[in-house]
């Protein structure tokens, strides 16, 4: 075995197929947000950055930045252990009970990221639940994918909200049979939303438990903010709700928030969470204080909507391909993975707009697209001169207009 | 199947077998360490931690907490994105570049955990090497298992530290088959060292790549604080040196560190990588000036080796039973969990003192111990209070004395 030429033929393999990544060097501005400077052969130039799932610009907010310096003055910078051997900070306890009272369960339990949260909760759930069948949305996210998979429990993939396929698989288990419906709020890459009540009627005609991912959820829909199945009525319904801290609320850290036994018997059993050193205090009084400003400022999420739709209706009006979505994701299709990349390098060097092309194997091939995410820190004139920028772009590189 | 009876039967087993873990709830004091405050149905206490990860209080240090602030100040609270879409930050790529540059690498990798850096890279390196073969320390941490046993290559546990046993696992395999030895430096709940340039030499002759857990080493070991490799002065022939930076660092993260292509590779197809939001940049900020600090500062290994050779002395000569370790974590041997438990219990209470007890299955029944880690904010008065303190508990519930 030469191991150097098997490295090199696997980074190679992406390069040839269009797929190697190079990350933007950036350093967001804080106060300016969406303004970055990006850093480049040494040098620096201003960016507006167009792609970031800092949905609301929580990072710049001066409550959460007040907490996050306060508590680092108060306990200093790491949490100094795992949560059992002397990792566990008042400021984690706080945000624990904030969590849990947002989505209106018994209990919540922080992880050091969503990915986390949904490895460990699903390998958790679904090696302990005896014979468990986990039924699982074709198009939900990697971390679920992965813990899922680690949980060597039955898996069954139903079409993407497809509840008539749903419906079959449940109904060719047996009823005493532990089952576990696992499935999002809003999916990503195309913004559309799970059908969250009808999958808890299937739940309980089935006696199955339901694990909703609000990553794209938390923060921005709902009456407080507590995500898509507060805005349908349904928030009780879910079993278990999984969240992030680093996008709607700008920090990091990821969470799930379920009944207590459900949340103790994940914080005593799931590996990811035992044997891994807890958040700085700071973080979680940084997000503690987001959970609270976005709870309380049903205004930001009157904004976010209003800036999504202002945006989409630009582009359109501006005969650009934007994709169906009923969320605040913005996605643009250009359809093909190499003049994506094209696109993007254009935007940045040209017009000092920053947006990652978004690429097989997240989308499928085909279907490769921009991927914008409006918030309320973009205002009229960034709108305006992004989508001059994307006309610009489109008509240099030939691409498709809106139908 | 009835769900509540099922969760609440699996925290009763715990109960029921004396294993269920109450996390104490902590603030630790910034400028004091190792005091922290407690709190405990509604009232606080003060107590001496004798049980952190953050080995040399680096969490409280003013270069690491003036990088912090100053860096929240620069970007704000979190990156707001995973790494390939708009979260790598100037500061992950400064960390990377200091953490390559200390383990004298061609390049290093950034993950949100130690824990995630384990489980990425192993899974990711045992799933793409073509029909790998992974050989594991049998006292590997959690983390190392969970990449492994994800990866689904075949795996074989040689006996902790036994190299004539890794030989023969490795004789018995293809030259030319992959091959990925997989150890730790320091062994955390013991404190005993792997023989890392044996298994190198083993390796080199096999034809494996190494893989090394540095996580209780980096920051302590070695003339710059790069790790038992670097003092073994066999850095450069272990291929990938794993760390976190929530230990002697004091802040939260891990990382790999290799040749270029290696880290390459796990950048472009770790999924735990790929899919996870990025580290704040106050966080590798932080993060960066604490490697830089304790790189440039050989007198905080000397004191924190220092401290740990007193409080084992200490030990001795008040007849309590401290078990052989060479390194600076220090094992207290009670070999019951009961009263291992309680002993914890008294220190707190009547002592302000804290330490985590250390119970199955972190460590084998009969050898329950209390784990101290002595570090370089621990002053001689604070050591006296707590050999008083052991005494009169190892009196008060009749535990076994130094032999
Ligand atoms: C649907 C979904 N779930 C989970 C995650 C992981 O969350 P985190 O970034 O906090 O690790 C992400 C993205 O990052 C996501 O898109
Ligand atoms: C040997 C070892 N490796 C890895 C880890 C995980 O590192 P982190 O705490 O940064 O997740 C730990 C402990 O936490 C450990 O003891």
């Amino acid at each position: 075995m030469d191991y150097a030429a098997f490295f090199q033929s696997r980074i190679d393999a992406l390069k040839s197929e269009g797929r190697y990544r190079v990350f933007a060097e950036l350093a967001r501005r804080n106060g300016a947000f969406p303004a970055a400077t990006r850093y480049v052969d040494g040098e620096t130039a201003p960016v507006t950055v167009w792609c970031s799932n800092d949905y609301l610009g929580m990072g710049q907010n001066a409550d959460v930045l007040a907490a996050f310096h306060a508590a680092a003055d108060e306990c200093g910078a790491g949490a100094g252990g795992t949560r059992n051997i002397s990792g566990t900070n008042r400021h984690h306890v706080a945000l624990e009970r904030e969590l849990a009272s947002l989505h209106g369960k018994e209990a919540a339990l922080l992880f050091t990221s969503g990915y986390v949260a949904n490895q460990t909760a699903l390998s958790t759930l679904g090696t302990l639940l005896p014979d468990c069948v986990i039924l699982s949305d074709a198009l939900n996210h990697n971390s679920m994918i992965e813990g899922i998979r680690h949980s060597r429990a039955e898996k069954h993939i139903f079409r993407h909200n497809d509840l008539a396929h749903l419906e079959e698989l449940l109904a060719a288990q047996p009823i005493d049979r532990p089952k576990l419906i696992v499935f999002e709020s809003v999916y990503s890459m195309d913004g559309d939303f799970g059908p969250i009540a009808e999958i808890c009627d299937l739940a309980e005609r089935y006696n199955a438990l339901t694990y909703l991912d609000e990553v794209h959820g938390v923060g921005l829909y709902g009456a407080t903010g507590a995500g898509v199945a507060e805005r349908d009525g349904v928030m009780d319904r879910v079993d278990i709700i999984q969240g992030t801290l680093a996008k709607a609320f700008g920090v990091i850290g990821g969470y799930v928030a379920a009944r207590a036994d459900i949340c103790d018997t994940i914080r005593s059993y799931g590996q990811g969470f035992i044997f891994s050193s807890a958040l700085p205090p700071a973080v979680a009084a940084a997000a503690c204080a987001s959970v609270k400003v976005v709870r309380s400022t049903p205004s930001l999420r009157e904004t976010h909507q209003e800036r999504a739709a202002t945006l989409k209706h630009l582009l359109l009006e501006w005969r650009l391909p934007v994709m169906r979505s009923p969320s605040h994701i913005v996605p643009v299709l250009v359809g093909d993975a190499e003049r994506c990349k094209r696109a993007t390098d254009m935007l940045l060097e040209d017009f000092g707009i920053y947006i990652q092309p978004i690429n097989y194997p997240t989308v499928p091939r085909g279907t490769e697209r921009l991927r914008l995410t409006p918030s309320p820190v973009h205002d009229d004139l960034q709108m305006r001169r992004l989508v001059e920028a994307l006309t610009a772009v489109w008509r240099r590189l030939d691409l498709q207009a809106a139908a």
